[in-house]
C-alpha cells in the first residue's frame, strides 16, 4: 500500500480517528486514502485555525489525540496560533504537514517554507520521514509522542512523494507511557512545608484540577488551613456542584498578589510558578511573595492527582473534600450586561456541559454565576492568543457528542476563526455560542491604562473600537448555516438561551453588552 | 520621548505613513504614540493575516513600504501566510511584532515564543533592539531593508519595554538603495543567446512586467523573433490595451510544457527558472526543456526594466512595442459560468482599476477577457498561501485612493481572511469584491486526478465539498458591513456590477458559478 494508506491505518489502529483539516494539493493522497480506512473520520474546517483548535478542545476532553491535515508552511503558520494554545494547555495532538516531494523542495516552488522553522515552536515531537517505508512507524512514534504525559504537540511532516509511494506497511502502536509517579521525598517535603507553620498556598494545574486532584488538594487545605488555588487560564476545570470548589489565580496581577500575600510557601501541583500575563512599567513579573519558598509537588507531566493524594493521606488522613454545594443564580430581569448574562448562564448551564470559555472581560462575573451549577468542564484560553473558542469547541463536540457545549465567545476574539462556526453546521455540532457583543477590544482599553499610557486619544481609542460598523454577528451565523438569534435584554437571552439547548445542533445568540459593563 | 514615540517619528520621516494594525497589550505604547504623530495612519483589522495581506497590497501598489502592527509570535503567526506571500511578491513591508519585556521573557508567560524562529521564515531582515536608545537607528535600518531591490519583509521585534522607556530620539532616513545596473557582459550574452539562432524565450517577472519592461521585452520579441512569457503568479502586472501583452506561463505543467518547448535559449529578466507549483508523481519538476540553455539577463533587485531597454537598443534598436489593442468582450446573457463572468468584468473593468486576483478555478477566462480592456494592473497569489485576495485589495484601495479596486475572490480562499471585509467598510474603500461561489475546493478536485489518484469516494470527496451548507456571502458581508447582492445570471452579474463600480465605497457580489464551468 502507499504510504498515506499506511499513515492512516497506523493512526486508527494507535486509537487516533479523527482529523481536523484543511487539505491542499501536496495532501491529495491522505485524503483519498480516507476512503480505504473508513474508521477514521475526516472534519473539514475553512480554515487551518479552525482545525488545530479543534485538535486541542478534542484533545483536552477525549485525553488522547486528534490528527490535524494541514497543507504545507504557510497551512501550518495558520494553525500555528492555536497550536500554541494547545502547546500550553499540554494537550496531546498531531500535526501532519504535508510538504512538496523530497526532490521537488530544492526547486524553491512558490509554497517552499521552513515548514521545520514553524514546527519547531510549537512541537513537542517533529520528525520528516524521507522513505514510505519509514512513515508508518513514524506516525505510530509520533502518536505517542503526542501522548506522553502531560501531552503536546507532535509534528509530522508528510512529503507528498512518501505518502504517495508504495512499499509502506502500517506499524503496530506505541505503547503508552503513564504520567510519572512522585517520589515518598517530595511529597514528603511538601508535607514538612504545610507542617512547617507560616501560610501554605497549594497552587494546582493541569491533571491536578479534575476531580481526584481537587478533592485531594480540598483534604489537604481543610486539614492543613492551605489556601488554593489554580493558576489563572488551566486547560480542562472540572466544577460545579458535588465537585470542591477552587478559586483562579487572578488575571490581573493587582488582583492576583493578594490571593497569594503573606505565603511563606507554595506548593505547586501540576502548575507553573505564577508570574504576571504581561510585563508592566515598574511591577515585578513573578507573583511569588518574596520570602516565599517555592515548593514543587508534581510537574504537568507527573500524576499530579496521584501525588496530592499521597499528600492527603499524610496530612489530612480521614478527612473528607468539601464539596461545592449545589446553588444557581435567579434568572435576572432588565438590561443585559456581563453579570446578567452570567447569571442568565449559571441559571441555566445544564449537567455535564462543556463550557469553551474565551468571554475575556465580558466573562467577568462567569465564574461566580455558574459555580455552583451541576457537573460541567471549563476549558480556557491557555497561551493567550485568541480566536480558540470557537474551534475548541468544535472538538470538544466531536470527542463528547453526547454532551451540551458552550462557547462564551468576546466579539473581537470570535472574528479570528469565525469559519469555525461553518464546520459546527456542517457536523451538526451540539454547539450553543453566545457571541458577548461589546463592540469593543475592551481589555485592551483596560490595559491601556495599565500599562501606564496617561492621556490618550482619538487614534489611539479608535484602534480599540469595533463599533464602526457594528459586527452583526445574526447575520454572520445565518451567512454559514448557524441558526442565530440577537439579545438585547436578560430575559431575551435567557428565553434564547433555554430554546438554543433544548434544540440538538449549532445555534448563536449575539448577546449585546456594554463595554466593561 | 519614549521608544514608540521615536519609533513612529521615525517611520514617517522616512516615508512610512501607514500601519496596518492588529494590536495587543504589549504594543500599546505604540498605539498610543499614534495620537501623537497625527501622520501616521493606524488601520484596524481584525485578524492579523488580513493586516499583512493589506500590507503587501499597499506595498506593490505605493512601491513603499507599509507597517503592520501584530501581537507577539502567535499575531506573527495568524499574519505569516501573507507574509509568505509578501516574501514572494518581493514587496517593501515593515512587520512590527510588539514582544514582552526584555526582563519578562525568561518567565515564560502564556504568550511567549519563539518570534525570530517565525520571524526568519519570512524576513529578508530581522532585528531586536534591546534598548530604547537602539530603536530609531533599528527602525530607519528596518524601513531601508524593506525598500532594499527588489524590496522585502523586514521585522522589528519591539520589545514592551524598549516601547515604553524614555531616552529615545527619531533618527533619519537611511538613503535609499536604487535597483543594480546590469553589467553590459551581462546584456551582451542575453544578446548572442538571441542572435545564436534557436528557438529563444524571454521570462519576465518582477518590475519586468510593468510598462517600460513590457515595451522593452516586446521590441526585442518583435526584433528577435523571441516568444515572450511572463512568470505564472506576477506581483503586479501593467496590463490592458496600449501596453504590450505578455501571456503568462501556465500554471498547470502539461499547458506550460508547450509555451517552453523547443527552446534552445531562456532569458530570464526578473524571473526565476520555471518550475511546476507541485511535484506529480513521474514528472520533472523543472519546466525547462531538456538541452535549453538559461541566461539570467536580470535578477528580481536588479534594474530589470532598464536591463530590458539596454538589450532591446542592441537587438531591436528603431523597432517599436507592439501594443495590445483595445477590445472588451459584448456583454453576455445567459447563465453564469466563470466564462460568461469574466466577459462580464472584460465588458466594464474600469480604466485604472487595480485588481486583486485570487479567483483561482473560475477565473481561468479572466486572461483574455480582460487583456484589452483599457490599461490596469493585475496582482496575483504569489506565494501560493490562499487568504490573500481581500486583504491585498484592503491596502491596494488604501495605497491608491482615487482608483477603482476589485477583489476577483475563490469562495474557500475568501473565507481564510474574510473579515477583511469590515476594514473594507470602516476605511470606505472603493472595493468591489465579486465571490466566485462554486462551493467546492474546485481546484482540489481537479488536483486529485492530477496527482495520480485513480479512484475517488465519499470521504475524499466530502472534504473538498462547501455546499453543505452553502456559505451566503451577501449575508457575510451584511454581517460586517459591506453592501451585497447576489447574482445567478450573466446580466444580474453585469447590472450589479455596474452598480458597485458607480458607487464609492465596498460592494460585494456574490456570483453563483459552477465548479469549473
Amino acid at each position: 500500500m502507499n504510504g498515506a494508506q499506511a499513515l492512516i491505518r497506523t493512526l486508527t489502529g494507535a486509537g487516533l480517528d479523527v482529523c481536523f483539516s484543511n487539505p491542499g494539493t501536496s495532501e491529495m493522497h491522505f485524503v483519498a486514502a480516507l476512503d480505504a480506512v473508513p474508521r477514521m473520520r475526516g472534519v473539514l474546517c475553512l480554515f487551518e485555525g479552525a482545525a488545530t483548535g479543534a485538535a486541542d478542545g478534542y484533545g483536552r476532553m477525549a485525553g488522547r489525540p486528534a490528527a490535524t491535515l494541514l497543507h504545507l508552511g504557510p497551512g501550518l503558520a495558520n494553525g500555528l496560533a492555536n497550536l500554541h494554545n494547545a502547546r500550553r494547555a499540554h494537550t496531546p495532538l498531531l500535526a501532519v504537514v504535508g510538504d512538496h516531494a523530497t526532490y521537488h523542495r530544492r526547486f524553491d516552488a512558490p509554497l517552499e517554507s521552513d515548514i521545520d522553522a514553524l514546527a519547531g515552536s510549537v512541537s513537542a515531537w517533529v520528525r520528516r520521514p524521507a522513505r514510505s517505508a519509514d512513515l508508518a512507524a513514524d506516525a505510530a512514534a509520533a502518536v505517542a509522542a503526542a501522548a506522553r504525559p502531560p501531552g503536546g504537540v507532535a509534528t509530522l511532516i508528510l512529503p507528498a512523494d512518501v505518502s504517495w509511494s508504495a512499499g509502506a506497511e502500517p506499524a503496530p502502536p506505541v505503547p503508552p507511557r503513564a504520567p510519572a509517579p512522585v517520589p515518598h521525598d517530595v511529597v514528603g517535603a511538601a508535607e514538612a512545608a504545610l507542617r512547617g507553620g507560616g501560610p501554605c498556598v497549594i497552587l494546582l494545574g493541569g491533571t491536578g484540577v479534575r476531580r481526584a486532584g481537587l478533592e485531594a488538594a480540598s483534604r489537604i487545605a481543610e486539614a492543613a488551613g492551605a489556601r488554593l488555588l489554580c493558576e489563572t487560564f488551566p486547560a480542562r476545570l472540572e466544577r460545579g456542584a458535588g465537585i470542591p470548589a477552587v478559586s483562579g489565580l487572578a488575571y490581573l496581577a493587582e488582583l492576583a498578589a493578594p490571593q497569594l500575600a503573606g505565603a511563606r510557601h507554595l506548593i505547586l501541583a501540576g502548575a507553573a510558578a505564577p508570574v504576571t500575563f504581561f510585563a508592566y512599567p515598574g511591577r515585578p513579573s513573578s507573583l511569588v511573595p518574596e520570602g516565599c519558598q517555592v515548593h514543587v509537588l508534581a510537574e504537568p507531566g507527573d500524576d499530579v492527582p496521584g501525588a496530592l493524594a499521597a499528600l492527603a493521606d499524610l496530612v489530612a488522613p480521614g478527612v473528607k473534600p468539601v464539596p461545592q454545594p449545589p446553588a444557581r443564580p435567579a434568572l435576572p430581569d432588565g438590561d443585559l450586561t456581563g453579570e446578567s448574562a452570567a447569571a442568565v448562564i449559571g441559571a441555566l448551564l445544564p449537567e455535564g456541559a462543556i463550557v469553551s470559555d474565551e468571554a475575556n472581560t465580558s466573562g467577568l462575573w462567569l465564574d461566580g454565576a455558574t459555580a455552583g451549577a451541576p457537573p460541567h468542564d471549563w476549558l480556557t484560553l491557555t497561551g493567550g492568543a485568541i480566536g480558540q473558542g470557537l474551534p475548541l469547541a468544535t472538538g470538544a463536540a466531536v470527542a463528547c457528542p453526547e454532551r451540551p457545549v458552550l462557547a462564551l465567545e468576546a466579539d473581537g476574539s470570535a472574528m479570528y476563526t469565525i469559519s469555525a462556526l461553518w464546520t459546527h453546521a456542517r457536523e451538526e455540532l451540539d454547539i450553543t455560542t453566545i457571541i458577548f457583543s461589546n463592540r469593543s477590544y475592551a481589555i485592551l482599553g483596560m490595559e491601556l491604562e495599565r500599562v501606564g499610557v496617561v492621556a490618550t486619544g482619538h487614534a489611539a481609542r479608535s484602534l480599540l473600537d469595533l463599533s464602526r460598523p457594528a459586527l452583526d454577528f445574526t447575520a454572520l451565523a445565518a451567512g454559514m448555516g448557524v441558526p442565530a438569534s440577537r439579545a438585547t435584554t436578560a430575559g431575551e437571552l435567557a428565553s434564547q438561551l433555554r430554546r438554543a439547548l433544548a434544540e440538538p445542533g449549532p445555534h448563536l445568540i449575539e448577546a449585546v453588552v456594554p463595554p466593561l459593563g
